[in-house]
């Protein structure tokens, strides 16, 4: 990862959130910026992340993941930005999760060279994308297949092109998402395999918890999967040493955790955990996920020190037109609103505060248009135009889509890189 | 607008929903790709624009609002495509609407001279992007003041500066967005308009009636605006001539023709009307508000054949892994979700049919994940793994700033250029 190759584009001087540029930066060169948001260097709103609280968070879940003698694979849709999956990869990630093939590509542009796409992968030109990155013999891939129709899918493409590409067998279950349901769509997707051999290769089972509320039927089908993944290694049927075993998302990974390092299928496995929101994590949907984690799990509760929100979004309040509500410059456009209102965290005066304090606890965002959020206050409350907030979110992926370029904060609210996201 | 600068990014090959490319393109670049939508050149999940529709949509506002003398100012923030935005140029508009500074700036980097930020200009860095742009005397630039202290702020940054900024005095309800509620508001921001005399100078009147849900409380908002501003040109306190009365989103634009036309201040007047949604339109909300325009307004009523869906995201089944629920390759990342799901409009079999069909009336999205649709269909339907559908959307601005390339398709599903955006 130290060669990681700039095809990317520049830091554009017509992006927003950002500060003063005289021209295109290349994405490295941030570090002598010397922007500094509460000196209103950065035009609001703009998404921002917390140096301190990303390292902190990069380092808590590797240390999980290696408690449980796991691997990790960080769920790179969250916030499809090369430079954080360049830390992860750099703290100890196996590799890292992507959804569609133009993510693997972005990924693979920026230097990853291990990518689990937690997904079918489906089109002419969507496999001729991974296609032709599966002619570097140092990346490794694989996708998904839950039924017959999807290993065809593959099997003709890779065939004819005479590749070979490696998949895991997803499992599902009944009004779930994807993944084969019952024994009958097992046998199918196995025998379709056959027919393929050679063309689609089976390297492991897959399958996504976060479907499930409850946590019985997520232990149920972490074990049905532990069960085949058994059955498949005793048959035989991988195709890659050691096999992989695989699941997670951001709310269980620590039953998933639990479960899963309980397998012992006689013979080496690759147990992948792919959460991707414990980066940034939040303080909304995520951080009530977590608050579970912490107190149902053993070793995260020995961890402590758990996962911190490290995305804020900073607006400016514009109108404070009638007593009790304000209107501020953020919107639909700017912040997640899918999963519960961004929350005013943060109230700064520039010019006569040094430093922001708390913002109280009875603001809140009521409604959010395109570029407006409806805050409510109280009637005498001083909050005045030009005044800054910063709100926590809920549910970052849906944050960081919003933003070409995110500014790195340290401690004083000085920028110290720039993050580019490629959604 | 025929020398528009290219100091924007190229089309990215690591970008979504794009063709084979082989390095980066310039965005001028694209008559000769001979991307073809139905022969799966395309990676999907794709937004993609239809040329004759857009055409029609583009010609139909443009007549309308000429109907009434008016003159028109499109909300680019819809689709922040300065592509779009030298079309609606070239068809006659006045200028841009837009949402902040960033968008302002973006669009004059691609020659767009005329800005109507309908929105406050709050903050240094937001308030230094247009006063660098000011320094170009070509460019012609109004934003919103709805108080004193927006004023101040303004007045404060812009004397600093020895710039003149002109504004437009934002009206608005209680219980609304932004603007001035009531007399004692409209004294408070003239009488600060007084004390920054040369600095901040009034242009004009503006509202957006689109918090308003009810036909009667919008006029009686608009004759407001109306009085107000016959008051004011008989004051003399309009710096420009014309003055500017300006309103209208995309849901009540006729209703606001209708009342602005009879404004007679006894001066020149430029009425500009802000619709944006209708250059794509959609098939959701702005279906329903264009389906009463047509019924209630007499001009649009005699124009008939009106706003067309110009706006569609293909995408692929990537599962069906149970009867009656399929799985498509089309999330929250791709589209918007916030006013309604998208809808399947056409099913097309690659390599087996040779045009798209209509989709079935009963096939509905009932869920949406950051990557996936869940479409209910019943038992036996026809539907497989890597059938492509098109989905109408609801909502064209949340669903534009989720692509950052958006081809454009003639009748035959050939790509004929590509739009860029800049969110």
């Amino acid at each position: 990862m130290n060669d990681i190759p700039h095809q990317s584009g520049m830091i554009d001087i017509v992006d927003k959130g950002l500060g003063p540029l005289e021209e295109p930066l290349r994405p490295d060169d941030t570090a002598g910026l010397r922007w500094q948001l509460l000196r209103e260097d950065l035009s609001l709103p703009a998404a921002v992340l917390y140096e301190r609280r990303l390292a902190n968070n990069l380092d808590w879940m590797q240390r999980f993941v290696s408690e449980y003698g796991l691997k990790l694979a960080p769920h790179g849709k969250t916030t499809m930005a090369p430079k954080l999956f360049a830390r992860q990869l750099a703290g100890g990630a196996w590799g890292i999760t992507l959804a569609t093939a133009p993510q693997t590509r972005a990924a693979y542009q920026h230097g990853v060279r291990r990518v689990l796409m937690a997904n079918q992968l489906v089109g002419k030109q969507n496999m001729t994308l991974i296609a032709e990155l599966l002619e570097d013999p140092a990346f490794e891939f694989f996708c998904l297949v839950d039924s017959a129709a999807s290993v065809d899918h593959l099997g003709r493409f890779f065939r004819a092109r005479g590749q070979t590409i490696h998949v895991l067998l997803e499992l599902g279950v009944t009004g779930g998402r994807t993944g084969v349901r019952d024994d009958a769509g097992l046998r199918a997707v196995l025998d379709a395999l056959v027919q393929w051999h050679g063309t689609v290769a089976l390297a492991g089972v897959e399958l996504y918890e976060g479907v499930l509320t409850e946590e019985d039927e997520i232990r149920a089908l972490l074990r049905r999967a532990v069960a085949i993944t058994q059955e498949l290694a005793q048959a035989g049927r991988f195709e890659r040493q050691p096999a992989i075993l695989s699941g997670a998302g951001s709310a269980w990974y620590d039953v998933v955790a639990e479960e899963f390092s309980k397998a012992n299928i006689g013979a080496p496995l690759d147990i992948v955990l792919r959460p991707g929101c414990y980066l940034t994590h939040d303080a909304g949907i995520y951080q009530a996920a977590q608050t579970q984690i912490q107190s149902r799990n053993p070793i995260a509760h020995k961890m402590r020190a758990g996962l911190l929100p490290a995305l804020q979004v900073w607006a400016y309040v514009q109108s404070v037109p009638e007593p009790g509500q304000a209107i501020v410059a953020l919107g639909k456009r700017d912040t997640a609103s899918d999963a519960g209102m961004p929350r005013p965290a943060s109230h700064f005066r520039p010019g006569i505060q040094s430093k922001p304090s708390p913002a109280p606890a009875h603001w809140e965002v009521i409604r959010m248009m395109d570029q407006h959020a409806f805050l409510r206050i109280a009637p005498n409350d001083d909050l005045q135009v030009g005044d800054m907030l910063a709100f926590d979110i809920s549910h970052p992926c849906l944050t960081f889509d919003k933003w070409r370029q995110i500014p790195v904060l340290d401690d004083a609210y000085q920028v110290i890189d720039v993050v580019q996201t490629f959604f």
